[in-house]
């Protein structure tokens, strides 16, 4: 098996040249291709090489605690003592007070080489927006520089067992005692509910403070350690067995009058949580990109090295003279290219601050793409190496086990596109997204009769589902089309500055195919 | 989760109401009908309890023989016992003498079973075939009873390290010795390459006897045990650790000296292999179609129970009142109910004898759509039930693993689509194809506007494939659309027969969907 290998030029294009970063006002790119090359260094060299034996032996509950896969406590020091931990944290409370475009490159470079601690590590970034969004100054005093230092890792705790994707069912109470609150319940399907990497975990929980339905629910901080040094009573009841993501421990915690601070006002927990959620959306989102990307670099190292079949003159060839391989091997190439070009570009539009509702709309689009790229490029790569793909010494089978959940969690990918066609498309959201395509069919003219089309063929669908009587039929479909409209478009961006990219003819060949009509008939 | 199910009803109308078995002059509804009622209750009772734990604990290597996981010993001597082994070996040689379309039927259920160990015992029926067609009487007498009785299960050793999908550099040698052969050589990922079920096994073993490529191999038949009781020299030297199926073991087998006969001609050994591996080609669709078919039915149970969100009126409702969700239950169906009726049709017409030519048409395609039905449909379940499904105890994520494999073995899928466009298409193969088409539409007049048009529109592509300097590059496209216009032909004989299923609503609505235009816009 080919050796991880971040593909830090494709990000690096794909940040400054198509999801336009040069906007930004902190942009830098010398700064950016710098850190992403000593995270590039520290992922290939200490998380890759975890990836398949934390996989074998998976996160255990050992006395009540889980245990991570052997290596991990290390990696996860060394993390902390390189600094990573605190890259999204004000440099006030002890961190480096970088933007989300830098940490889009990190994780996305840390999940390709292992998805399942950066499942575990990756929620800080959000929590720390959470309290600088929601948090009291004297939170932030408390609760940041453990975050920054590595000392903390965070916990996003919604889903309960009869409150997945309907939050209005959540049980789980918050009561005042006190200063402090107190919470009771259980919550499920929580990643890197525990460990035995970090001194302690601080708790992000949706619980009830009223019967109110979505409205009684409020956000509350659980730290791991009280003042005293003692543990808060949140236990591990269970880890789940799955498919994959092994060496990510998902927990079933229960709280039994745990000590708890208010985050944000009472009864608008849903609004900080989303502050969260729509970090980790994102982060999911190039989730689906670091496995495609990985994918592609395996299926192109291998079949340029294993002979199969001969060529036109009888002699033997290697997979990637196969017209089939060379399909595949492109569409790989492609989804991971155009998901990420989708995820930068959603990224740059939340930093950038300016176009809120055009960013809203990017957000499910990215979410649901980039996942359903992560699994049918780990599948095709799988394909490409035949028998051998099926094996767990390839690794494929690992990444297209672990890049399944990301089309699940945080939003199965159904809800996001509900949300897009009931929320987000009536309003300001579905105008900026109309805007965005005008404005790139403008700024090219007629020379790209194609986009054009694509255009028209998307207003016309987009007005079929408004005037629709229940849009949520139509959700489906009209996001595989927004998908199959944007994507042109972020190739078009593509094409044209391919000459900034170390490889301009590979941009170029993929982008004339994804800019091609689609389906097999030259006429359609 | 919902226990096995065998989908009879379904098995029984398609084949006889859509496939067209009446044809047959040995089909016989009543005992096809009973047959099937007493294997499902053997799979539902005896096959499907296994098939969790057979995952979880495997098959594995001890002292050089190959144990099967607990409770699989026995469960294939009730099998054997109950006379399953010998179902399509001739009564003349203790058998059933039973054809095709009923192993269909018990193939089918098998897969849904346990499809691991349908793997191990699925490849007798091919090598009776064998048998019967380049056996001689002599080879029929001595191997066939031992097949019947269930004593041995039979192995196809075709691919080598350095010979996968292409098998002119098999380098496996046989040379003669007296009156028999002596095979030296090794084989990779031999299903059931040993077992401690059977008394014995007997490997059909392509192996080389002259340097002529392909024109130099020829087909033997290594039995396990040898005529004085002694144990031939055929020995596992390794079982691969796979992403599924763990309880079928994959073998890397080494033949060192091993006694064999020839099986037909010398130098004929591909024309020989062509009979095991075109029936196990028929036999893999069937397992997605039965993993497709699994899927749903777990599905649709678990939407029917679970409590999710609410409907118009603010009460809660179970998962499949959302439109989404909905969309997917329909859509896994119509994988598993489609993707049946084009298995059973190609069983029927190979079965039939009549029209060889469509039947090799039919081969692949119906190959290429059931494996990657049962992918789909795997994939489409474990997002019905979000979270849960991505959990061992849902048992949706070992019908994703296990149904993986299915486009990848007996041909991987690529393969199929480069033949139907390269060698069928050109030839009587597609012109049977054209004619069936032809035909269906004629049956109905001009009442099915719509199936007109997507003939037109396959005579269009075909032309165009033919025209092509290099047709495998639009392999892939053109299985796609070829399927994508014949599973709307297969859609329409299920409305025409919908009366004679047990619900025949059911049948109606999906087949509405099946036969409405694709994509979102309805002018396109």
């Amino acid at each position: 098996m080919k050796p991880f290998s971040a593909p830090l030029d494709d990000i690096l294009f794909s940040l400054e040249h198509v999801a336009g970063a040069p906007v930004l006002p902190h942009w830098d790119r010398d700064l950016a291709a710098e850190i992403g090359a000593h995270f590039a260094a520290f992922a290939e060299g200490q998380l890759a090489p975890l990836n398949e034996p934390g996989d074998r032996q998976g996160g255990r509950l050992e006395n009540g605690r889980v245990r991570m896969p052997d290596g991990f406590k290390d990696a996860y020091a060394a993390y902390a003592e390189q600094g990573w931990s605190g890259l999204t944290v004000p440099e006030a409370h002890g961190g480096q007070g970088l933007d989300a475009t830098v940490l889009g490159i990190t994780s996305e470079i840390f999940s390709g080489a292992n998805h399942s601690l950066q499942m575990v590590t990756g929620l800080v970034p959000g929590a720390v927006s959470t309290l600088m969004d929601f948090g009291t100054e004297d939170q932030q005093a408390r609760y940041l520089p453990d975050f920054a230092s590595g000392a903390a890792l965070a916990t996003m705790c919604l889903s309960e067992p009869e409150a997945g994707s309907d939050l209005s069912r959540i049980r789980c109470r918050a009561t005042p005692s006190g200063d402090k609150w107190l919470v009771n319940g259980e919550k499920i399907f929580i990643s890197g509910g525990d460990q035995d990497m970090s001194e302690t975990i601080h708790h992000l929980v949706l619980a009830r403070t009223s019967d109110d339905g979505l409205k009684g629910l409020s956000l509350f901080l659980c730290p791991g350690t009280l003042n005293d040094g003692s543990r808060n009573t949140v236990s591990v009841t269970r880890i789940e067995e799955k498919m994959g993501l092994h060496a990510s421990p998902t927990c079933q915690l229960r709280f039994d009058n745990a000590e708890a601070e208010l985050v944000g006002e009472e009864g608008a927990g849903l609004k900080a949580m989303f502050t969260i959620m729509n970090h980790a959306r994102v982060d999911v989102a190039l989730q689906g990109v670091a496995h495609a990307a990985r994918a592609a670099d395996i299926a192109r190292s291998y079949a340029a090295e294993r002979v199969q079949g001969r060529g036109a003159d009888g002699a033997p060839v290697t997979l990637d003279h196969h017209a089939d391989v060379r399909r595949m091997l492109d569409e790989i190439d492609m989804l991971a290219l155009g998901g990420r070009a989708l995820a930068h570009l959603t990224l740059v539009m939340i930093e950038v601050g300016e176009a809120p509702e055009f960013a809203e709309f990017l957000k499910p689009v990215a979410k649901v793409y980039c996942t359903e790229a992560g699994m049918r490029a780990t599948e095709l790569g799988m394909q490409v190496l035949g028998g051998y793909g099926y094996l767990k010494e390839y690794f494929l089978e690992q990444a297209y086990r672990d890049a399944r959940i990301a089309a699940i969690y945080e939003g199965a990918n159904g809800i996001h596109e509900r949300t897009l066609v009931t929320r987000l498309l009536p309003a300001d959201a579905g105008r900026a997204f109309e805007a965005f395509l005008q404005a790139e069919c403008g700024a090219r003219g007629p020379s790209h009769p194609r986009l054009l089309k694509l255009m028209q063929s998307w207003q016309a669908a987009r007005d079929q589902v408004l005037a629709s009587a229940d849009p949520s039929e139509l959700a489906h479909d009209f996001m595989a089309l927004t998908c199959g409209t944007l994507l042109p478009f972020l190739w078009a961006r593509m094409t044209d500055a391919a000459e900034h990219h170390p490889d301009p003819a590979r941009i170029r060949r993929l982008a004339n195919k994804a800019l091609a009509p689609r389906g097999f008939l030259s006429t359609t």
